[in-house]
């Protein structure tokens, strides 16, 4: 099952999308929002699985023609965004680019950061511009969105608790986040709103790519006409989803409709490309002592997908302009 | 005018509440709740005002006898919580207490982090418990609740953007802050969800004593039957809310119900207590060596409460035990 927003009001209309993305039904009489339906997920699950049954039979009399460029992002806002750093080999290089070595303790207590949620931007929402040293960077993650977690739940009873996947652009602004951290508090200024592709997916879309703790399918981004970097998800991954989840909720209970994110996806192989600019600038760095590529400049596109080994798009496009300065 | 929530659902069912705290009255014309009112303030805060002027009068035959007790936090879920460190002089005694100076920088950059939201505890919802290695611990605020401020918002434009006051538990697990600090993504297993105080109120209900900017009033914190401290809210508290705002501001727009906390209340002036078990720890740090003030216990409380220059409790008290280990 998928699900989308259409852009109205502060919470978009909640929407069944068909499978290939062609197709809606919009479903007044399960739930208004996302929101809604994930606050009563189990009731409202049930019943908006009939209802993509029938939209994808071809029996759904109010289905009409989507164009997903009238999707918001699935929740356009959120009670809650974490995002977890899942691979490593891009934590390491973030290090290593400033001369430090990974931390031990990283590798078996996952880093995570409270996110901003209360604006999430739609797949194709512009970016707002940014000034050249504030480094206008984009990440391309997966991200999970469960029901309610209770505190104190284990990694190994976490996997229950995914209820859709989305994907993620997690905008930062590079050049103000050395700062940032080291005031010691984390990301606020660092991270402007992210923006979710345009629907969010039940795990069973996925097929045998979902094993219950990772997505083993490359995620594909482009920047411009350029293949910025296309890493397998399902790689690398050293923290599963029911772990990042199972972290976040150690000392609290999440809400429904919490967002955990991947962090930005990161193979070894660096013939894979990077899911963001500044892995790649921290490469460079590496090997050549300084970074060569620029960060995003006004009127620049960026594209985050993923398609199915059928080559189906499975959340559709994020697909962002960097507005003019 | 003064709202509360009652409990119901997942966002309570806003009330307008008198001004003594002891009468309510339902306003499902105006919207089901504070968040639903937010979303669309100028309209709602008219009508709220003149439900609140009736109730006032007792010209209100839907009124009823309200028992703080029935309410949720005014915002029982939020889309941001924000929280500042206005008061330096508590951020100045952290860093002595580890033999280090505040940062220049500190003075003109408002240290913020994002906190969770999807989370918040009712006036007299328990404490959960927590081992004492984990430091359970109470941080007794003001926090304010805007419309929403557009991105760039300059602190001399900010005052306008705040359309509610409440008070704050930012409970806090001081055991396990300084390692996830050192990991340098900020707060999340060290803070478990914040309580607010019974109602949220407009600024004008605080007269003279908002000036735009502070509170000047004491925040009176009890520890069982100790008054364990009653800082002047209005002293010693470097950043204003409209400058904290600014910061929250500069790079994102915030939505609508954006809670903005102070931080802690601390005053240079020792002889007014602390609002926090662990200042009160480094100030025994810095004197004896050692803290001597154990932090909470299962069983033990904590009350919060602002009373104005007539003795009249503004915002009602958080009162919260310590839930049995």
């Amino acid at each position: 099952m998928k699900l989308g927003s259409l852009r109205e009001g502060r919470d978009g209309r909640l929407v069944v999308v068909s499978s290939d993305l062609s197709r809606a039904t919009a479903v007044p009489d399960v739930a208004p929002t996302l929101q809604a339906a994930l606050d009563d997920w189990e009731a409202c699950a049930r019943r908006l699985r009939d209802v993509a049954a029938k939209l994808e039979s071809g029996a759904d009399g109010r289905a009409f023609d989507l164009d997903t460029r009238d999707l918001a992002a699935p929740l356009p806002r959120a009670y809650q965004w974490l995002d977890g750093s899942a691979y490593l080999h891009h934590v390491e290089l973030a290090r290593r680019a400033r001369g430090a070595e990974l931390p031990p303790e990283l590798r078996s207590d996952p880093l995570m950061y409270q996110g901003g949620s209360d604006v999430l931007l739609g797949p194709r929402d512009p970016l707002p511009p940014a000034p050249d040293s504030d480094g206008l960077d984009f990440e391309a993650e997966i991200a999970v969105i469960t029901d309610d977690v209770p505190r104190g739940t284990a990694a190994s009873e976490a996997a229950r608790h995914v209820v859709l996947l989305t994907l993620v652009n997690d905008v930062s602004l590079r050049g103000l986040i050395p700062a940032e951290l080291a005031k010691g508090f984390g990301f606020l200024v660092g991270k402007p709103p992210s923006a979710l592709a345009p629907v969010a997916v039940t795990p069973d879309e996925l097929g045998d790519a979902w094993d219950g703790a990772r997505v083993h399918l490359p995620l594909r981004v482009q920047r411009g006409a350029e293949l910025f970097g296309a890493p397998e998800a399902g790689e690398d991954m050293h923290f599963g989803f029911p772990e990042l989840i199972a972290h976040a909720a150690r000392t609290r209970r999440l809400g429904a409709g919490t967002l955990i994110g991947s962090g930005t996806v990161s193979n070894r192989d660096r013939t894979r490309g990077s899911a963001c600019i500044v892995e790649r600038r921290m490469l460079e760095t590496l090997e050549h002592g300084a970074p060569r590529t620029p960060f995003l400049r006004p009127g620049e596109r960026v594209r985050i997908e993923m398609l199915d080994r059928e080559g189906r798009s499975v959340f559709g496009a994020i697909e962002q302009e960097v507005a003019p300065g």
